[in-house]
């Protein structure tokens, strides 16, 4: 089973994928936990140079390093522990190119999806934990920001609609109101899973 | 007007770019000189990642890496200097990813190129020189081989197969027999350059 969590920079996510994979480890569950960009050797080259880079990426090499990283992580990682049953619990995936590439730097939705699809083989999350919180609620909670956070208001705006807009469209997609209490965001994920993992919805 | 210089390592491609750089500079035309995959910041990083890592890289993220550096290539140098009029020679293009990852690495030659086309927006070489040898030849001459050129002699037989079958199907890619005296070559690929570049052919 291939979990994601997306969501800004600011929103939680971090924190509920930390809750999840302590979840996870009580309960005895084989899993490993990969983040993107980054996850293999390569990846995190990859990631160093993209969300910490000295020099101007221009959007679609950003876009074709992004898919580089994930294109190798399903490979070497990701498709070999979902053969050994593991849960694998991803931080970030193909949702965030589709928001951040696709509407962010405007190269298209569409368009950032087939490239998805061509990296990871059509590999898609059976299930993704989308943490919404409004900008200016995530700003607040995080006073860093990477290469990549530091584009500005208006660019979150648009990510963030976009994130709202892909959770609509798609089924794998959960949303969580990510200005609940931490606990209760928690809780709410636990359900799901465990609904999802016995097999009870589908 | 864009130029690139195609063949397998030992073929004398690096030669006769040398030669034919010396001929844009004795003429007093204004040219620059990139390679691929490097001629950005970001580009030679990667370089040094694809041809040099320690590590495995898996076909799709090794073709996604070359296509980065394509497209951070195209926007950062190649426009903008085609711009400015000036003559643009690159030590491999478009036709090296087609014929390495979509032949030798079997990805498909056609999606290549489609890959090929988001990341240079469609651009593609005005004038291409393949320097043709058998594999046997350009073993003989080279005796060092980075990663991709370790391959081995079957790998590299495909490539070259895939690179006469361009040859055949592109009109702006000339056949240069790299077998014969390197002066010998030199002239015609002067001679070919001039009537295309002062528009006695087309
Ligand atoms: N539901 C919440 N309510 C209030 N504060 C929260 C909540 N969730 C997280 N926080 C706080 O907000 C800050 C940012 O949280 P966190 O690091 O999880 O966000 P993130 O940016 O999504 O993480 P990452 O970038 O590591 O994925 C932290 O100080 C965290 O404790
Ligand atoms: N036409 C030729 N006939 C005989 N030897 C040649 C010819 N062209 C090049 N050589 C020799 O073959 C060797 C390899 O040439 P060169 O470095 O140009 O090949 P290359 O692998 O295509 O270059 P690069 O990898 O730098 O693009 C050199 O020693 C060169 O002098």
């Amino acid at each position: 089973m291939l979990i994601s969590f997306e969501g800004i920079d600011g929103s939680g996510k971090g924190t509920q994928l930390r809750l999840f994979l302590s979840y996870l480890k009580n309960k005895n569950l084989p899993y490993i936990h990969v983040r993107e960009p980054g996850g293999t050797e390569l990846g995190e080259i990859l990631r160093e140079i993209v969300l910490k880079g000295q020099f101007q990426i221009y959007p679609k090499a950003e876009l074709l390093l992004f898919l580089a990283s994930r294109a190798q992580l399903v490979s070497q990682i990701i498709l070999p522990a979902l053969k050994e049953n593991k849960v694998v619990v991803a931080d970030r995936f193909i949702d965030s190119s589709v928001v951040y590439q696709g509407v962010g730097r405007e190269l298209g939705p569409e368009l950032v999806e087939k490239l998805n699809d061509f990296a990871t083989d059509g590999l898609k999350p059976d299930l993704t934990f989308y943490i919404d919180v409004p900008v200016e609620t995530a700003l607040k909670r995080k006073r860093i920001f990477d290469r990549i956070e530091s584009e500005g208001i208006e660019f979150l705006k648009k990510v963030r609609k976009a994130y709202l807009e892909l959770a609509r469209k798609e089924k794998r997609i959960f949303l969580m109101n990510g200005e609940k209490a931490i606990e209760e965001i928690h809780s709410e994920i636990i359900l799901i899973f465990e609904q999802l993992y016995w097999g009870i919805i589908r």
